[in-house]
């Protein structure tokens, strides 16, 4: 038996077929053409569709998971990715449905990035074996999911986990989303090179001003880029204080382009966690690092298809073979 | 069938027979001698109980569960009511378990008390019929519990849903609770009050300074009054807005005290809710009144104890552990 995967995002359409050790035995991918119209994006999906189908695995299909870039609406099951503007609204679950490849009567389930990156790590990363997780993305925005009880918590509309959009100072800057002082305005890797640059950093010769570069000079002790990773550190914290205060997390996992600077995020949002998670319940929730890197999407979408496929209404992560 | 339930305060300990469409058919009540040692608080407990097994219902008694202040650890069975200081860890599952006239083998199960309020507007009040669910109780502090997927989720330590006590000021005062800039700092009767007093604001004549009387101030136009009122409001909105960004909820609940200043309180909180809900899937979530009183923590007890004995058929909670 093998689980079908799409991970739609700005840059590129992959997919996958993953078998139940949450190995890929197949993969497929299309740049995205995020300028074009939705029919033509659709091009693109089915593209991957029929190369996937010709795997000799294909046969042992037996669900189909679609992550994709945010907002969905998964009881719709529809998209609206942020960067593809041409998919808005769009019903790219009946879409997928109805591909000539599919087996007959199977019914792609949609997630969101975030969430599945949850479910894979919950499957196959950091999270195994863990009752009560948020995984966190933090890159050029900042996203994440939740596990609670042992099940992927993806919300009534597929959007649960929306740590990135949570008000940490109430009176904070405006956000492009329309609220005020988000998580993602402190903490996103844009975030953080626009903190480091206004407060003067200068990026080191050759790189271009962005977080890692903030990293390199963090590194190199530059105190303007040290402040930038502790004010995105403190916005963390505050927001993982928050949802361990909420629903009680036994493990926080962060991945995500910005969690590669290491201990120049890791540090300082572990040390400020010591100021805001203060409750005997909220206190010393382990934050590790993703244990997956590039296939989390397509490997989330595969845990929580499978998972849907043989849990009912509660997307239950199956657990990997011995 | 009838189920037990016990409600642990700091002014009383109250206990009630409860029928299965949620009406109490018998209660006792105790003043809690809150300065006194463990035992003589535990001698009130089995006051209640003894009166309790006196109705000619008990012989029915099906269960029994107990709402208490927090700190509570429900894995452990122990309270720690911090304003009962004669209780620190104590193991109040197992001496009411030990109390001569429960039937054999039955197992308390013991809850917070916001979480308890959570499961009784989620059995019998305002929330009945709603798959997810917040509801806070705004008093003396702020808490809540939460209603997720049809069931009440406690939490790993029975604490989920502590609203109260999280940040939506990073840089805000210091919350004796040892965090920044939490809900209650801004939400709570006594920050209301606080806030009005520090601005200039005078009781009316022959009223103390409580948040009731900021209402009366507030319904006469003081504009003092309103913006203490507003500022609870604006943190309360950011921190629902968080919550319903976090799990996805179909409706929010407020009760206690402070609620009861209706309009003026409900007014600027649903006028905040369009400044920091602003996601798809976050506008427009019901804010509504609760539909209990005073007797939510005693239903909310039976109903948690209840839905675990039944397993499911009204609400799940995770079984203690032995």
């Amino acid at each position: 038996m093998v689980y079908g995967a799409l991970d739609i995002g700005g840059t590129k359409i992959s997919g996958a077929l993953v078998d139940a050790d949450g190995r890929l035995v197949a993969r497929a991918q299309r740049a995205t053409p995020a300028r074009e119209s939705g029919e033509v994006l659709m091009g693109a999906v089915s593209a991957v569709l029929d190369e996937l189908a010709r795997s000799p695995r294909w046969p042992a299909l037996s669900c189909m998971g679609i992550a994709s870039a945010g907002p969905v609406d998964t009881v719709a099951g529809t998209v609206s990715p942020v960067n593809i503007p041409g998919w808005r609204g769009y019903p790219l679950v009946e879409r997928v449905r109805e591909h000539p490849c599919l087996p007959v009567g199977t019914k792609p389930l949609l997630v969101g990035d975030a969430v599945a990156m949850a479910a894979a790590e919950h499957w196959a990363g950091a999270a195994r074996g863990v009752d009560n997780a948020l995984c966190m993305v933090v890159s050029t925005g900042v996203g994440g999911g939740l596990i609670l009880n042992g099940a992927l918590h993806a919300g009534s509309s597929g959007n649960a986990g929306h740590i990135g959009h949570i008000t940490v100072d109430l009176e904070g800057p405006l956000c492009p989303c329309g609220a005020r002082g988000c998580v993602e305005g402190f903490a996103s890797g844009t975030a953080i090179a626009a903190h480091a640059l206004a407060a003067g950093w200068v990026p080191p010769p050759g790189l271009a001003p962005t977080a890692a570069a903030v990293d390199v000079s963090a590194r190199a002790g530059d105190s303007r880029a040290l402040a930038a990773y502790d004010r995105a550190g403190r916005a963390l914290a505050a927001a993982i204080a928050a949802t361990i205060a909420l629903v009680e997390l036994d493990l926080v996992v962060i991945g995500g382009g910005v969690s590669q600077a290491g201990d120049t995020l890791f540090g300082p949002l572990r040390r400020r966690m010591d100021e805001y998670a203060v409750l005997d319940f909220t206190r010393n929730v382990p934050i590790v690092p993703a244990g997956l890197a590039l296939d989390a999407g397509l490997i989330g979408a595969a845990a929580a298809a499978a998972g849907r496929s043989r849990g009912g209404a509660v997307v239950r992560v199956p657990a990997l073979r011995a």
